[in-house]
């Protein structure tokens, strides 16, 4: 049950992959760990995505530079006073031992003529990459104007397509994620505080020498979509919208919503909400495959979503005209899923380079605009398929909804701003086949949910 | 058992007291949240602790001014967008309300000529801050040259003692560190690792609605200071040591260490060395009062600590002449404690100036150059009291070991390696007369830990 590492070859591979690639000199940074709150409080430290890539270790201060046929890791050699605080660390011969990788101390480093490099999530970390590149770096997502950027394109070719050993990290996170949630379902009680039930969750994912990949959202406000604070009192007739995730101890990341009834039981029209949005997931999941457009996916779910509830009798009229009338993102406002990989959302700090196919970019159409992710699917690639149905306050009221609310059973618009937010979310591995459910594990049609609630 | 908020007063009164100390305006920023691994996935934001003091609420990108008589705190008004993903936000009216202060839109912040600031302790917040001033601000602690800084003289004078509601703060972080360090002890056991502690511990803080102050040391690994990884199988001959402390929602940290023995029962050497640090302890805590210096308290602890050795025979000769020749710092390499408020080190962000009294400075001396603490005790002060033995084998050799090895009995000396690390610590309150000891709910005796672990 405790999460194994991916074997030394493995990157010994990516890193031969890229250097196959490169046409110039590149660095990649590791970066600095995050302060809290002064200096000698930090964030535990998490290297950059890039970086583990290739590397798979969080080492603080480093720098992986591929230079010709060569790749070096330039490090901090052991201080003995930072001994004392925070005990022995390898010294950079066993380092290169482990790592199969020549290590050198960082002080030997020199920027090699015209490398390329990616920015760093944070300016701190930029700033110490631009005084070792000796050259200006930009921290933050690359912007438009780097679109051109022939390194993000080529790490890109990497990360978008998995090979084993990411797979079975992410089936690992995946793993600790399913007893995360099944201990999430056991704490949950009425009367009980939202962070009850997360903290049983986090609990479980640090016990197996996890971490949460983002900041948990465990609440009953589900129609809030990143709600990150857990201090309401669970009511009775309450829906618990879960959405958290592991990350490996290489930094592979599980991404898994489900929706609960806080009682146990779903009432009427939460089953009806909840069987549409998990009739929509299922659509999508089944058409998942190889070849098969992710932003055709998202549309099929919003139909399926639509139909479902027209079914139902929640909505009345014809499916194609409450979808042409945008009923869909009325209650279905963000995309049907993104890539997942060391990133949660993966490789996002490249803005929508490995989101998008080239030549694809952002609908401006308020359907499609929260759509992290339009490529035609790949065998090897993880993606999120994650349909959800929220009644917004803010969304049930202005012009907009006033042209789709003929659309709405005014009887069940009343209960509907009850249900509040249902999510239903899987990490799922595209083959030229049938998708792998990689979080298959996890409770997910009401019937499932309400035995394990019983208990 | 819910945590409590403390009254708009209270921030009101403190603001008021600056003011009458203040000869210019100043300027304290919120800061903004840390990015983990790209833009969108950030760390839960935390405000500076400067701000937090006056404001009491984790208002991301706030300014707070102190102009003249006036006190307005400049805010990013509700964006509907931003809705959408995180909830509706008060608008600066309710704001305004609640907060009891005067709320203007950060756009119509125009920074007062002259005004005085404090660092934040990030980059990316101090390039937010440094674009909100227009003129220069640096990240971090303040260095040597700004010692005459008079503004963080003026808050250091508020924050060094603190009010009612400051320590109503810290007593109910210190009460869910009580609940933590107990659900702690009753997850422990052999051949688990210490991972599942680790867990048990922060799901107690979680579920109370409050998070760990710092990053918790759950390790058998006692005798390396900042063991932040909880990977290791707990042995039984293993001491578990536990550094680990709530902080409350307003931002105020406990911070408090024990040590048990894995298997329930301290062994011979265990408990002679466990009850030696616990007397050094509880000598310090009862000298513990307003007048006096921090830096006798250590001196007294630290003597006690090898007083109390010799008596047991782990250490022979005399005990004036054995702490000469720095055999205590051989064991206890870290000062007695510090300072202890918004931060777990607090004001640490401002260098020594809060921590060292005007006119004395960090002594070179190995025996007390980690001491982070030297001033005369005043009522209402909260520090930390956590003597510790360590057994770190960089520093059972070499010149300096050599010079002290024919004070340790030989055998004993074998057996001390096998103790590791043992820290005992506590939070608190100075009185003029006997300390208040915040945390003094947690189990500490030998005998307490082992009817607590037998459970």
């Amino acid at each position: 049950m405790w999460p194994t590492q991916s074997p030394v070859e493995c990157f010994a591979r990516r890193r031969e992959r890229l250097l196959t690639t490169l046409t110039r000199p590149c660095v990649l940074g590791s970066g600095i760990a995050r302060v809290r709150n002064f200096e000698g409080n930090r964030f535990p430290f998490r290297a950059e995505s890039h970086f583990l890539y290739f590397v798979g270790r969080h080492i603080e201060e480093a720098l992986l530079c591929f230079d010709g046929a060569r790749v070096t890791l330039f490090a901090e050699p052991p201080d003995p006073d930072h001994a004392l605080w925070h005990g022995p660390s390898p010294s950079l011969e066993q380092l290169s031992i482990s790592l199969g990788l020549e290590v050198r101390p960082r002080s030997e480093f020199v920027a090699p003529a015209d490398c390329a490099t990616l920015p760093p999530s944070d300016v701190e970390s930029a700033l110490w990459l631009e005084e070792m590149l000796e050259r200006p770096v930009e921290a933050g997502n690359l912007s438009a104007v780097e679109v051109d950027n022939e390194l993000a394109q080529q790490v890109i070719g990497l990360r978008l397509v998995h090979d084993e050993f990411a797979i079975e990290q992410m089936q690992q996170a995946a793993n600790v994620t399913a007893r995360a949630h099944a201990a999430g379902m056991r704490a949950t009680r009425v009367g009980a505080r939202e962070s009850l039930v997360r903290a049983a969750i986090e609990a479980a994912m640090t016990e197996s020498g996890m971490t949460p990949a983002y900041t948990s959202i465990v609440t009953v406000a589900g129609e809030v979509l990143h709600h990150n604070t857990s201090l309401n009192v669970m009511q009775a007739g309450d829906l618990l919208l879960v959405d958290a995730g592991a990350e490996s101890v290489e930094g592979w990341a599980s991404d898994v919503t489900r929706t609960w009834p806080v009682s146990g039981r779903f009432n009427g029209i939460q089953a009806e909400i909840y069987d549409a949005v998990l009739l929509a997931q299922q659509v999508a999941i089944a058409e998942c495959r190889a070849g098969v457009r992710f932003r055709d996916l998202h549309r099929r779910a919003g139909r399926a979503l639509v139909q479902a509830l027209v079914e139902v009798g929640v909505f009345k009229g014809n499916v194609d005209s409450l979808l042409e009338r945008g009923l869909g993102s009325v209650f279905f406002p963000h995309g049907l899923g993104h890539l997942l990989g060391l990133d949660v959302h993966d490789m996002e700090d490249l803005g929508d380079l490995a989101g998008y196919a080239p030549g694809r970019t952002r609908s401006p159409d308020v359907q499609e605009r929260y759509l992290r992710l339009d490529r035609d699917l790949e065998p090897n690639m993880v993606v999120t398929i994650e349909p959800g149905f929220y009644c917004i306050p803010e969304r049930l009221k202005g012009e907009r909804f006033e042209s789709v609310r003929s659309a709405i059973d005014p009887q069940k618009l009343e209960l509907l701003r009850q249900v509040r937010g249902i999510r239903i979310e899987d990490d799922v591995l595209v083959t030229s086949g049938e998708a792998r459910v990689l979080s298959a594990a996890i409770p997910k049609s009401r019937s499932e949910l309400e035995t394990v609630l019983d208990v």
